[in-house]
């Protein structure tokens, strides 16, 4: 195993960016530490990126939700003079494996979806302010934003040089946003994609790749006035604190990790992980204000940030690990009475972002390439929106009648409101629409069980579980699956799932997760992108790439 | 280069499939010659197929619409006994080269889609009657089909063995048939994708794999009854006869290829091929019985015969051609004349059936991967259906104002009422729309501008093509961007087309050509596939593929 990858920062740790408040507005400044690169090898030059600066950045798009709630805009900037941002860096990506670059890739792309997550669940708004050249990865970033403003000098540009300079794609939704959220006219983005040197001033208005060109004498002024224009149009409603993201209680040892309510049991022979929820302590608080005096210790947040640490800490450190098991162990009861407290509270500022950071964390589940597995067990509480994750998995298996030498209570089933609405997917149906496409009928006969607690009978008759099993059959038949399933090829299980969990309607988001990354993920297995001739191999050694020019 | 694949034949030469008329339905029997391969080096065993199977299938697919419009129901069934089809013949799949893996999926991919056109476009419905082992692009066969008989008995089944047996993807739109057209639930689509055997009987029809289940002694019956039904409650309005598609006149030589209306010339050097489209000899029939007189010979229908086979030459035979540019020569109002004809007379089937088939080849053009440029030159017809071509090009250039010694009539674009629904991309967008994605009031522009032949200010400002270039810069301008284009990465520019071209909205069918296709092309590139140890190499040989187990 390489170095382990921790995804858990704190403001105090941070190398390579800076946040400074100004009541509703924080400043984000880039500015990279050359010598702070993740892995060995490399300079994060000319505020060039590995995944190090983006765990920084995605704890500081995370922190402006939970404990900044007053800031409604976020002006994103470069802490350099002359160079806004030159992208990932090259060297990094030259350097490593191709299971390397797909997960971070994933990693940043989830990152650039929270900015505009931000503005879409909390009207928290982000502006790009660029002066200085911003290339590929650089104006990927400033794509995720919602305002992009670009000064006007010999400088200032935008580009997405990959394509001529390195012969791969702008992979982190780079085509896809060009196209479908800035809208700028494929003809022009053809030609725009495979400019090396990129656009500048009123060319970039005119086509559409930035909002606003200013002189760069006024630029400073115009970006201030622009942010306070938007903060005080901002429907956001104020809130005068946030809570504090703590740090998260958690052990690494030989059989996994261990959280306060999540535990990663890993069996690396079957290649698989079983990570068990465990249900809420106690009773649901009374109020939202109890819940802001319990912070990050709430139930319902502590379980998302340490299961959210648990997926990428799989994803990243565990590469062997084909198959992901989701378990709980709970009181079913209790999860829906903290559930339905954030959900009969809506309009409270803290009880949306919990469920909006559900909402995320679950779409990460999405798009996690591993087989997941949902086991039902008695004892367990998949409740809500811990359901959510048996109709995240691939398959489920459900315990039915009595089990010898179980005493635990019946394994259910229950469905919340949170299910119809509260955590659509990437193509922006319920994973329940998504299950049943095409049937909203079963949707509705779904609806009508809210609350109660399903056992595997009337659960598999809603359709809510793949296969229920006595205890005859259990412990027989999930040996089997298991043991087949890790002997198939992980690359025919990355696709297969990848085109069977997106039923339905394709969204910007799918898209990129879809479309986007499956041809950057071929180019990246291809000679003459990677190969030792390949342009982002041979790039800053001043030879191009020799290409293999037959087209597939 | 290896042997020359010829798209052309005719009922008289084929070898794998035959048709039996009866009236309004027709029957069609996949019989496969296990010698016919259209390579050497493997038997197609199990009535599996190769690329010369689908060449007989596209044609019998085509010539169904013009030949036999009589025809109303189509029912597919196997010559053999005990076996419906196997899918794509292993061995031909292992033996080929990356780049035919690829284009054989694509061509099989739009036959495919061509028996769902079928029937949207002009009723003709495909049943498939299933007896005997029906699995991988077998089952995707009947997949294509709008409704799916299985024979219930122990032999017959339904079968998606990619994944486990060759840790490939079922990638000719089976894993998106799956879900999205036969709505298959997720979770049993995860189970019948990762199940060797396949399913059979009631399973099959309880989870959506087919439509009925028929004990074997009332098989033959029931398909009968079935097809009459369908017939009997078709739309399809009755026609008597139809047109033959006779021969294409065309040449080969070291210059390209030569047909009547059509010319390809290759620049090998510059990795260029340019097509050049003849406007109409003379006059627009003034009635539709004349375009039934004149038949195969009727211009629209000649051209895009000519084209269609241009492009699949390209495709096939050309590899190294990384750019093709569509050029056209003729009177823009002969051309709208044409075109006018047969919009008027829509109900007609003939025209109804020409203006399909040039919908079908237009989307043809727009997943073919070759960089695409439209040059309109002075004394060109892009106009109507032919300026089509010009949205589905990637960029385009327009000579502006004179140019010294060139006495033809000045460059063109000309929109007819065909350029606005006639011709819809797969994302269901008209290339108009797509193009101004967002901006419906371009489209609505362009739309008024209906009929006039706009010089190169004109269609530069109506943003109809991307450059306009007088005498001066025209030469230059172009050989650098040729130059530039040709120097590029294959493998990029084949993905970032693949992004730009498809803004907006996906349907199955771009979900197949974008998502299902790219993850297929990235496995085809794995070793855990194509290495020496990869399961689609060892396959046949009693060795099971080893894996780098890495999950990506």
């Amino acid at each position: 195993m390489s170095k382990m990858i921790d995804f858990q920062t704190d403001p105090a740790r941070y190398r390579h960016w800076r946040v400074e408040h100004d009541g509703p507005i924080a400043n984000l400044y880039m500015d990279v530490d050359e010598d702070g690169g993740i892995f060995e090898g490399y300079k994060l030059k000319l505020n060039s990126y590995d995944l190090g600066v983006d765990i920084e950045l995605a704890d500081i798009v995370q922190r402006m939700r939970f404990e900044h709630p007053e800031v409604k805009v976020v002006v994103m900037r470069s802490g350099k003079e002359r160079v806004f941002c030159a992208g990932a860096n090259i060297r990094m990506l030259g350097g490593a494996e191709h299971g390397h670059k797909v997960n971070f890739c994933k990693f940043t792309n989830e990152t650039r979806n929270g900015y505009e997550a931000a503005e879409e669940e909390s009207g928290q708004k982000y502006i790009c302010a660029i002066r200085g050249a911003c290339a590929g990865g650089g104006y990927e970033l400033a794509l995720a934003c919602n305002h992009i403003m670009l000064t006007d000098d010999s400088t200032s540009s935008v580009a997405l040089p990959e394509v001529p300079l390195l012969a791969v794609l702008p992979g982190t939704g780079g085509l896809t946003r060009v196209t479908d959220k800035r809208r700028v006219r494929r003809d022009l983005a053809d030609v725009f994609s495979s400019t090396e040197e990129g656009v500048r001033g009123k060319r970039a208005r005119d086509w559409g790749l930035v909002d606003e060109v200013i002189p760069n004498s006024k630029f400073d002024t115009a970006v201030e006035e622009r942010a306070r224009e938007f903060a005080a149009r901002s429907t956001k409603p104020d809130v005068e604190a946030g809570i504090k993201l703590t740090p998260l209680e958690r052990s690494f040892d030989v059989s996994g990790v261990h959280y306060s309510l999540v535990d990663v049991a890993i069996d690396r022979a079957g290649r698989t992980a079983t990570i068990t929820l465990s249900g809420p302590a106690g009773e649901a608080p009374a109020t939202m204000e109890e819940v802001v005096a319990q912070g990050a210790g709430f139930y319902l947040l502590r379980l998302a940030r340490e299961l959210d640490d648990a997926i990428l800490h799989l994803r990243f450190n565990e590469p062997e690990i084909g198959i992901v098991t989701f378990c709980s162990q709970g009181d079913p009861a209790q999860v829906m009475a903290h559930e339905a407290l954030l959900l009969s509270n809506d309009t409270h500022w803290l009880a949306r972002e919990i469920l909006a950071y559900w909402k995320r964390l679950l779409k990460r589940v999405d798009v996690t390439s591993r087989s997941l597995v949902g086991r039902v067990e008695h004892g367990s509480c998949f409740a809500g929106v811990l359901a959510e994750l048996l109709f995240a998995a691939d398959r489920s298996y459900m315990m039915e009648g009595e089990f010898e030498g179980d005493n635990r209570p019946p394994a259910t089933v229950t469905l919340s409101a949170g299910n119809f609405g509260r955590y659509p997917m990437g193509n922006g149906l319920t994973r329940l629409e998504t299950r049943f496409l095409g049937a909203p009928e079963k949707v509705e006969a779904a609806r009508a069980r809210i609350g109660e607690p399903l056992e595997a009978e009337d659960a598999d008759a809603a359709g809510l579980v793949t296969f229920i099993l006595d205890d005859i059959d259990w412990e027989d038949e999930l040996r089997i699956f298991y043991e087949e399933r890790a002997s198939f090829s992980p690359d025919a299980m990355t696709g297969m799932e990848a085109n069977l969990r997106f039923a339905g309607p394709e969204t910007m988001e799918t898209r990129i997760f879809g479309r986007l990354t499956a041809w950057q993920n071929w180019i990246f297995n291809r000679p003459n992108a990677t190969g030792p001739k390949g342009a982002l191999q041979r790039y800053g050694t001043g030879q191009r790439g020799e290409f293999d020019m037959r087209r597939v």
